[in-house]
This record gives C-alpha cells, sequence and structure tokens, in this order.
C-alpha cells in the first residue's frame, strides 16, 4: 500500500484566502512552560488549508457540512494532469485529457502545486472556467479536487464555477497538494471534520492505492 | 456498504473538557444578513470533539499529530462491549471479553455513549484503569478508541491511562460516539486535520461494512 498525504500543513503563516481571518494556533499548555500536558488552540476560517465546500457556501438553503453523503468522499478517484493550463481550465481542456467516462471524483493537478512553496496567498492560480464547472455537472461527476483555495479564479467578479457545481450538489475540496501525485486511478478518502450546520469544514484527505481493508 | 459515522457534531454548546477554551463556532458571511456566501469561522482546544491524541499531549519531545503513521489510523478495527463497566476499565475486563488476539485498532464502547444526551461537560464517564492500559499495550495494539473526552477517568490526579499508551507510541483517539455500533469488526477511517507540530487535532473518524475501494 502507497498513501499520499495531499492535505496543507495547517501552520501560523499557512497561506489563507484573503479577507478571511488570519489563522491562530497557540499554545493553551505547553511542557516547555512547566506544564503536565501539551494543548494546542486553533482558530480559523472554515475554509483553511485542505477543506471541503459545502452546497450552503455560495447556495441559500443549501446543504450543510454535516449533511454531506459521505459515500461521495470515499472511493475510486482520478487525478488529470492540466500542468500546461495558465489561467482557466475550460471544457476544451478536459475533452483534450481523454478523462475516463466513470469518473466519479476528480482532481486537478495544475501550476498551483508550486504556488504553495511561496509566501502568503498566491492570486495568480488557476481554477474552473464556467464552462469547465458544466463539462464536470453533464459528465454526473460527484467530487471535484482543486489544487489551490479556490474553484474559480480570483480576479472574477462572480464565482460561476462554485455556483454551477454547489447548485448540482457537486462536492468541491479545496487546497489539495498533488503535487508529488502522478496522474490516474486512486482510492480517495477526504473526510471534513463535522461541523454542525456549517458550510464547510477543513479536512484531511489522502489518495492511496492498495487496500486499508485488508490490514489487520 | 454500511457507514457509521461515529464523530461527535462540533457545535456552540458541544461538551468541552473542563479548564479548555470554550468553543466558538460563528458566521464570517451569512446569505440570511445579505451577504453572497456564507463562511464560518472556528475556534476550539485541538481536543474537541472527536479528536485524537499524539504523544506530544503528555510526553515532552513526543511524536506530533502530523507525523503519526497514518497507516495506524486507518484499517480493520475492533468494537469491544463494555458497557457493564462503571467507571474503569480493567486487565481483567478485557480478558473477559475474548477480544481476538490479532486486533491491532480496539475501540471500547460503554455506558459513556448516553452521557453525549445530557448537558454539559460530564465528569463521570468510563476511562481506562492503568492495568487496562498496561494491557493494551502488551497486546501490541496500535490505536485505541474511547467513548468520552479521556483515556483516564476524570478524578485521577496523574493520568496513568495516558502515560502508559502514549509512552508506547499507542494512538489515542478519544470522543467516539458508538452508540449505534454493534461489537464486532469494522474497517476504521480515522483523520485527524493536519494541525504541524501539534499535540492532537479533531478527527472525522468513520466505521464501514463493505468495500470503498470497490466503488467507484
Amino acid at each position: 500500500m502507497t498513501i499520499h498525504d495531499i492535505s496543507v500543513p495547517l501552520q501560523n503563516g499557512v497561506h489563507f484566502w484573503e479577507g478571511d481571518p488570519e489563522p491562530n494556533i497557540s499554545r493553551i499548555q505547553d511542557h516547555e512552560r512547566g506544564d503536565a500536558w501539551t494543548t494546542s488552540h486553533l482558530s480559523f476560517a472554515a475554509h483553511i488549508g485542505t477543506h471541503v465546500d459545502a452546497p450552503l457556501h455560495r447556495v441559500r438553503g443549501g446543504k450543510t457540512i454535516d449533511s454531506l453523503d459521505l459515500r461521495t468522499l470515499l472511493g475510486r478517484a482520478y487525478v488529470a494532469d492540466l500542468i500546461d493550463v495558465n489561467s482557466e481550465i475550460t471544457a476544451n481542456d478536459l475533452d483534450a485529457r481523454h478523462i475516463p467516462s466513470n469518473v466519479k471524483r476528480l482532481l486537478f493537478k495544475t501550476r498551483n502545486g508550486e504556488l504553495w512553496t511561496r509566501q502568503g496567498f498566491q492570486k495568480d492560480f488557476v481554477a474552473l472556467s464556467a464552462d469547465g464547472a458544466q463539462w464536470v455537472v453533464e459528465r454526473g461527476i460527484k467530487l471535484v479536487g482543486m489544487d489551490y483555495l479556490s474553484a474559480d479564479i480570483f480576479f472574477a467578479d462572480t464565482a460561476p464555477a462554485h455556483d454551477i457545481l454547489l447548485n448540482a450538489n457537486v462536492v468541491i475540496v479545496e487546497g489539495m497538494m498533488l503535487q508529488a501525485v502522478t496522474a490516474g486511478w486512486y482510492t480517495l478518502i477526504c473526510l471534513p471534520i463535522k461541523v454542525a450546520g456549517a458550510d464547510g469544514a477543513p479536512a484531511r484527505a489522502i489518495l492511496y492505492t492498495g487496500s486499508i481493508e485488508e490490514e489487520r
């Protein structure tokens, strides 16, 4: 079995969405200060690091993060190589990749992987065009994985990819680190923490080959 | 496939460890206030709800939550029925259960399940005795699951179960909701969010039967 941890390490200084409160991770107790325990405190927007967007993030009255079907978040997933796309991933780009027709979970590996090595939030990331999002919906795909912090490019006034995907109840995972993963099939586990009634939540996401079910 | 979500819903009012800061989940943006998005903010101790303790929580210089071997957190797990134990789960209690000898991940289903239905933190929960923790280590078990907020009973001055388990690098999962789960074998997925260098982190935990790996 090979496990790829595709989750962003959460720490002070982690890239976060411009306009969101700054993440703050601190120590409540610390062995290094003579305490008997070390205990951390976490404070950040729900859309920090690797995280899942529920429809409620954009759709009034939409499904919440704790009501998503777990079956969507667990199962076979395909990583598509879109490294040569510069700004928006279009339907044409997707057609050109010969993505298998039975894909239900599709992760986009783009040049965004490099952005995580830079200091602070980066605005020039690759995301989906409106017709790219429409392509996803028409294919019957249930989950998409983006490798930076939004499904829409930064400079859009609107959010057509979010609107199209979330209105169709396609789960959006943002902030996946896919640099070390090659294109192809894996098993995906992407589990957001269970924040009741929320619009999204941070998740731990992994891709693996082989089986955990045979592991005793 | 059947999936049991054994994670505590995180919300204001959720039980939290006495002495830890009160959890606060709030809205940064909200459709109901006329915003274009709904976005939540999260603030709580790392040991909130269903969460994983890394050795660093109790052991100075111990392993951190982001350095735990993911293979420990994924795989076959056994739920043992200890409903009739009133305070501490002892080695004798464990011997009496005829727990399979090849168990690597052992979850304790106790009367704690009922405590979650009460208002606020409950002190009279069941946890492990020192000799119960020693029994776990001697069996070569890699992960234990507790169904309330500590591996040690509340009224102990010390924390022998934490000390024994974390010094032996046994992963402790606390706050599993096991009421709806019957004793026996499952596949466990328990993924904490990846907080760099931390002593613990909230996790989404599920038990399932059947296969996610055949699901396309």
